[in-house]
């Protein structure tokens, strides 16, 4: 049977709506289906009201067999839907499982094409107002996350780069202070840590490797942590506030 | 005085006018000023035809005293107009130069907000369809650039990271995998090239590390270089085709 609807693999960026692109804007605004991940806001699913919403995925470590469920679900709506968006929180290409799901599509002869998302590093830089280079001090910049997968060790060095970014890394953030210590970074090199990027609870959190190595609590949501020489705040740079407790949580209080 | 304007800080993406973000696109309709780089399409600057463009910036290889410049007219704009707009290619925070802008605009006083843009390793991961991780193959990736200014030196040790993307890598093609190879990387490493990424006359070439080291040829407008394992072509995957002459090409053959 031929295909007769097509594919698009879209990043929703961070959370906050207007972070999406004008393509992927358009194209949500046009679909039939869209099959998103937890990560995804309700705000974002606002902009895809004559869609149909289907909530796939798990928020972490997503089993196999769940994706093997994604894959098939986004086979069966393109043949029967002109257009199936497949959402995804960040950049579809970046620890997004994509090439799986393009393999799925790919061998049952579907069309697919992908828009690019902002990725939490990049509002995460933008939020903190903390570039990810600097001229003469920082040239590179590694994204890595450390799954709990079992088949991935924990023991993989961390990269070299001067900038370092990691997703995903609230729950092991004191595995990853020490192994940044054992590979020789400076315990003062500085952390800016952002938990949940670009929402109305966004929190950034500025430590050092030597305070990260000291865990960082519980998480109420995604959480990324950058570090490196880069992370230094300037002379006169307006450091966020920590947030002010809402008025429901000082009536409780 | 007290400064009456603002500066935004957006990243216009890799150059199509629909990968701006909703919120770029809304500050630029509304932008008095847009200083912009030369990578900034001429359709991306037709989403603010009310502002004043400036063309500032060069290419490649800016000099200090060019951004100095730049950084005395965003200060001396946002003191005569409410919303002044530094329009970048790519992301502002990634290889953008943002540190000095920042900082000049911090000490006159300035109010900034920086809004992400797609960055061209994220645009050109979408149209090649290569994701940068990979399950089981590729979980980290670095974004790194040669640059050709006279303080870098050029036997920096290139990131060991699973995937890597060099940006501004055409003149570099030679030496770069040169060290690579000299680092270990394996000859048949597959590599993809994108030139003018997501405009009209995007080119994408897919070569290996050995190929790479042949060099690339002139360039006509910026070049990424993606390298690893997360580049292997899918079984099923539709590769881009070479584009077509176009008729005034056929024309004058």
């Amino acid at each position: 049977m031929a295909s007769r609807g097509k594919v698009y693999l879209i990043g929703a960026g961070p959370g906050a709506q207007d972070l999406i692109t004008l393509r992927g804007a358009r194209l949500l605004a046009q679909a039939d289906v869209v099959l998103h991940d937890a990560l995804v806001t309700a705000e974002m699913l606002e902009l895809c009201p004559q869609a149909e919403k289907i909530l796939v995925g798990k928020r972490y470590g997503q089993l196999s067999a769940a994706q093997q469920f994604i894959n098939k679900q986004m086979v069966d709506y393109a043949h029967k839907f002109p257009l199936v968006v497949r959402l995804k929180g960040g950049d579809p290409m970046l620890f997004g499982r994509a090439d799986e799901e393009l393999r799925a599509l790919e061998e049952a002869g579907i069309e697919v094409e992908v828009v690019p998302g902002i990725t939490t590093a990049l509002a995460a830089a933008a939020a903190s107002k903390q570039p990810l280079t600097k001229r003469g001090v920082a040239r590179s910049v590694a994204f890595f996350t450390s799954s709990t997968a079992p088949e991935h060790s924990t023991h993989d060095a961390i990269p070299d780069t001067d900038t370092l970014v990691q997703y995903m890394g609230g729950r092991e953030a004191i595995a990853t202070a020490e192994r940044l210590l054992a590979q020789g970074r400076r315990p003062d090199t500085p952390v800016v840590v952002i938990e949940n990027c670009s929402r109305p609870d966004q929190h950034i959190r500025r430590l050092t490797i030597a305070s990260l190595a000291r865990g960082l609590g519980a998480a109420h949501g995604p959480v990324l942590v950058m570090l490196g020489e880069a992370m230094t705040t300037r002379p006169h740079q307006n450091l966020e506030q920590a947030p002010l407790p809402s008025a429901a949580e000082q009536l409780r209080a």
